[in-house]
């Protein structure tokens, strides 16, 4: 790490605070956005002072300030470690209560990692802070590690266009709560675009939900019940997990293959836990990049029908696939399927605008949950969108930017090999599955200080656990300096590996 | 009932459909929407003849359709009833699973209503039937039971110029996913309006969301967990405890007064359950339109530090408010006191803004429960309202509103006195509790077939149960008509009473 590096990870605007104060500024800061997560260890005080350009008295001094903050704990003979935020009058719960029940399902699998000290807990809840991260431009040289294309990607124009054209429609259109099912128009749009797909559902079986983490939700909430098993894709992605374990779900993670899940473990984990859902991204699969086989959308639907559990289909990146990619919603006609999707990777991720299409019965019990929890959803914004749909320069929008994605996810996989990495599946759409060799968690905090949000694989486990892969957002990877960052960062994780039990304060 | 009124209940664009076809389509279209909640029992065969003006033999060819068509049971000697709604592979629950949890607690304390038959269950969730009700404009004359201004009150031309303005704003602001907290410049302008009613919040202890509603789930689901029980006002609004029932809550009911809760019931309550929080609407109260004096403010917070709950302060009436009315969060300062409001009742219903104030450590756990809700708000509709705020506009908006209202409600005062109807509750704000003296759920299903949308007393105890009173929304009944059905209503009531329990098929 060269002095430029550390001297860009302590705080520029301090001005006359001592190394100590903006170390532990830094650090606190971090813990408050929960870039380090509660139960995370703080580096070594030798590890520290190396990392961050201090001597060792200063950054004891940084984690003294920390302690009397409270933001950390001190364990004799173990280090420092980062306390769950104090919350007056509510009494904190454990975050970890669902993860609880899956580690136990998994353990009975033997694919819990044991080596995972019970100390170091990152609870799933964490994929939130990489959200949170996402926003935070401050210190930062770029985020390898965001789910968002790039902000000049997309079409502003068209947006602002559609808006003129609302704002300058009858205003009386906005002045009602709207239709709790959302707007007509942009209903009826969905169907078309539906049935391009061949997904066949009436308006009447379309609900709009504010984005598509909305809708999934919405799902959740009306089909299933605290303690109720899940299967979830593995890997997958944490917000769901966390969204799921909140809720109470126990989740069942499925081995996500090329093709699809591994339907033998998914038959075993069904019979034994008898799953009332399976939740899954079967189209550029986040992670992995991974696309669902006609066949195995077959398979899967059977496996559904023997064990009496609904799909739901979250087609988050539907715009990004490729043409004719198979939907399990095209064979099933929505009878056993729920059908997720949304504008926030294509058009405008701000807006959140995102639908859910099943079946009429189903339709009309997921309008109950959304009034529940948002009663209606901005029918302005959903008029704008319809608009939007309508035009061609949408289709020329799409075609712009696959193109865009097509040519950087080629400069990325070239940037990688020469930088000795390599993917862990074929690189698709708009995620990498990149394997880093060492403990991406690790890694992640390092290439944090150094101005860097990167999404590390434990993220993307039901179960967290160390993982040596990282989610790379082929769009937002393009700096050469990350890859020299990244490489940094796997050399100095591989020497320090063998002495990584004995470097604690 | 007079012929012209019995026969716009049938269906006036039927053609060449029988009149059994009409009335079971009509009753069919009912129970999709749920205005006919799963378990209520329909008409018996000679209610059903009298009320629709048609002939016996009709009537039990429509029950047959709608039995056919699996929509009701029959049950011998009783007559006929909702069926709960079929859907297909998902395993239906039990919606009154909470509720149960509920109903029990309130036997313990004497309050649960014996006469109530168990097979006539109106679930708590139908509350969101009211709501889906007051976007169907189909067949009714109006809605003095929706909770929303009229729309001919609202100023389209503010909103207009606010969201050309937007549009015309440098549209990169709308190309990323936005701050999870919410628009910064809304959260500023929300910190000082807070300032203005005495409650102090820096903006970062604000956090927006889709909508009142929104930001009370997502404090429930910041705060609980399944099981927790949590002390609710008696009467309050449905929908908040359909919400907390479906995410598993026991509620506690707290009568309220003139001047608060039942500050004994409450404590009495507290001691035997412990409850987490206690969710209330302390001005302009739904549906009793009481506000919470100091004084009574001032103890609640004693009890609740006593208790260790917190108190949200739900104040989606806050823009119709009398001025100096008292919050509890200005005693408390956000100490144990989570403050939500938003726009719906004020401004603009549709675009769903709304907005939470906690301490600064529990805004940040509303974050997470955000993002893993709907990651984040429209920044575009934010940054509108926002601009709102700032216009002098606003303020003469908000004068001619409640100028607007104040003279409804004496117009309906008036009106409710001359039919021989009183206030259950001195009038205040938007919504009246009017003593009708017969069973109101009854009364209400009349009133639809007369054309008019009411919220009857049910939908606002926590423990379904008949009720003499209504929730009358003074700036939409203003129909003399109204009125006058409501005076036939009462008397066919009164009529039928003494037979009711024998007049089955």
């Amino acid at each position: 790490m060269d002095a430029t590096t550390q001297s860009t990870a302590l705080l520029p605007d301090a001005g006359a605070a001592t190394l100590a104060e903006q170390l532990a500024s830094m650090l606190g800061e971090r813990i408050r956005q929960r870039l380090l997560a509660p139960g995370a260890r703080l580096p070594s005080v030798r590890e520290g002072a190396s990392r961050y350009g201090v001597s060792p008295s200063t950054v004891v001094s940084a984690y003294d300030r920390l302690q009397a903050q409270g933001l950390v704990v001190a364990r004799p003979q173990r280090g420092f470690f980062v306390r769950e935020p104090v919350v007056p009058a509510a009494r904190q719960r454990p975050a970890s209560r669902g993860v609880a029940g899956a580690a136990d399902t998994n353990e009975s699998l033997g694919t819990n990692d044991a080596t995972h000290s019970p100390d170091a807990r990152v609870a799933p809840l964490d994929a939130t802070a990489l959200i949170r991260g996402m926003f935070q431009a401050r210190h930062r040289h770029g985020a390898p590690g965001s789910g968002m294309l790039p902000e000049s990607w997309l079409d502003a124009t068209l947006l602002q266009r559609a808006l003129r054209r609302v704002s300058s429609s009858a205003p009386e259109r906005w002045l009602s709560y709207g239709d709790p099912a959302g707007d007509p128009g942009l209903r009826e749009a969905l169907a078309r675009r539906l049935a391009d797909l061949g997904v066949r559902a009436a308006p009447a079986q379309i609900v709009t939900t504010a984005g598509a983490t909305h809708a999934l939700d919405v799902v959740a909430r009306t089909l299933l019940a605290p303690g109720d098993a899940v299967l979830v894709d593995e890997p997958g992605w944490g917000v769901e997990f966390a969204r799921l374990t909140r809720l109470g779900m126990r989740l069942l993670p499925v081995p996500r293959g090329p093709d699809g899940p591994d339907l033998a473990v998914m038959e075993q984990l069904a019979r034994a836990h008898r799953p009332r859902l399976y939740v899954t991204v079967p189209v550029l699969h986040n992670p992995t990049g991974q696309s669902l086989a006609a066949a195995s959308a077959h398979q899967l639907l059977l496996l559904a029908a023997r064990h009496d559990f609904m799909v739901v289909e979250d087609d988050t990146y539907a715009w990004l696939a490729p043409p004719h990619a198979p939907r399990v919603a095209q064979l099933d006609g929505l009878e056993r399927t729920v059908y997720v999707s949304g504008f926030s990777k294509f058009l405008v991720p701000q807006w959140r605008v995102g639908f859910v299409a099943a079946s009429p019965a189903l339709a009309h019990r997921l309008v109950d949950t959304k009034l529940l929890s948002t009663l209606t959803t901005p029918a302005t914004l959903e008029q704008a969108l319809a608009w939007c749909l309508e035009q061609g320069a949408l289709r020329r929008h799409g075609e712009r930017l696959n193109a865009q994605l097509a040519a950087a996810r080629a400069r990325c996989v070239k940037a990688a090999r020469e930088a000795g990495f390599a993917f862990a599946t074929p690189p698709q759409g708009l995620f990498g599955w990149l394997d880093v060799g060492i403990d991406t968690d690790r890694a992640a905090q390092q290439l944090l200080d150094e101005g860097w949000l990167c999404a590390p694989g434990s993220l993307f486990h039901a179960v967290p656990r160390p993982s040596p892969f990282m989610r790379v957002n082929f769009a937002a990877a393009l700096d050469p300096r990350w890859w020299q960052s990244l490489q940094r960062v796997r050399g100095s994780g591989r020497m320090s590996r063998p002495r990584a039990t004995s470097v604690h304060t």
